[in-house]
């Protein structure tokens, strides 16, 4: 998803520098013990977008600490206005690439991965690229406890089908898949904002969780 | 599926006794060797229908030996007249339901196991007779090879999703996984009847093998 790109963000998001961890002003590994002043299970969601999914969570489940990635400045800001709107204490935002991600975590240190609705890229010349592609699987293990979950959601058929397989290929447990996510039985689904919007179309979402050990 | 019952099939499938195993002429477990006249790898479909799958798969493996199991007498019939009109000599056919299986086959071996588009008991408290019931796993996993395989077909979204859990839960190897088979890179898909006149229809079939260790 991309958006118009609006100057006026690059000083809007400043008010909300105590919600987005900085990398420029880091010289080392973020401390989130000390970023979140607590010690607590902790959740990464790489791609939060607006961060409707990691704001819901962060509320259902106050004894956990959520950390959101997000690369794209213009979209960071509207998940750091809601977290900050709605009062949530257990989120910090990350403007970063998900590829980062084992610079920025302790190793075993996050107890579950959030994949939600990410970029397909379609074409098999980028397969490289999807968040699903087997080359992420090490980084994945290296930051994830041991077990440590992957949960992913996605709309696209093809994305998930190839999912399914780089999971099951490398010998990575799958659960809970589902075809149909909203005709599920799972409760408390929490929802993205393109969730939201492309299920109210009646189109299948799709979901696995996929267990790292 | 089934078919209106037809008296005169009783008598014409009499003409192909020497493709029907029947097991109201055994004392004991059928010896596969002798049956076909020959050692060969052999494969085994579960609710062969009409047979085309199975013909077919026997055409383009001549070194394999292939024996469909039915439990409709008025549909093995128009399995029985396809092999005998296609002159295939590595086919046979069993009058019998799906859950004798390991009565009919010696231990370790069938290389390989197909279940196509197995009837997919739609209600929950029916969720014990699809075939991909994991009460099933122990009959598979004792007559199969080891490892064997187990490829599954279905056009019911459902029933793939309830099957990819029932796999993956077990631990069995999932591999090959399709949502679209018909759109999907896998060369040399053998159709069933079903499969024929619904993805014509442009609905999706849904594939994976399951390796049983």
């Amino acid at each position: 998803m991309r958006l118009r790109r609006r100057p006026s963000l690059i000083t809007a998001i400043q008010q909300y520098s105590d919600l987005i961890v900085n990398l420029n002003t880091l010289l080392t590994q973020p401390d989130w013990t000390a970023q979140f002043g607590r010690q607590a299970p902790l959740y990464v969601e790489l791609g939060t977008g607006k961060g409707q999914f990691i704001t819901e969570m962060a509320l259902q489940n106050p004894g956990n600490n959520y950390v959101g990635i997000e690369a794209q400045h213009d979209i960071i800001y509207y998940a750091a206005r809601k977290v900050h709107e709605k009062q949530v204490t257990n989120v910090k935002l990350l403007l970063v690439d998900a590829k980062q991600l084992a610079e920025l975590f302790a190793e075993h240190s996050i107890a579950g991965l959030f994949i939600n609705f990410c970029d397909p890229w379609p074409k098999k010349r980028h397969a490289k690229r999807r968040l699903t592609f087997h080359g992420f699987f090490n980084c994945y293990r290296h930051v994830l406890q041991q077990p440590g979950l992957v949960c992913f959601k996605t709309d696209n058929r093809d994305l998930f089908e190839f999912s399914l397989n780089e999971f099951a290929d490398a010998n990575i447990k799958l659960s809970n898949i589902s075809l149909n996510l909203h005709r599920s039985d799972m409760i408390n689904n929490v929802m993205t904002e393109y969730e939201t919007k492309f299920g109210a179309m009646g189109l299948p979402i799709y979901r696995c969780e996929a267990l790292f050990s």
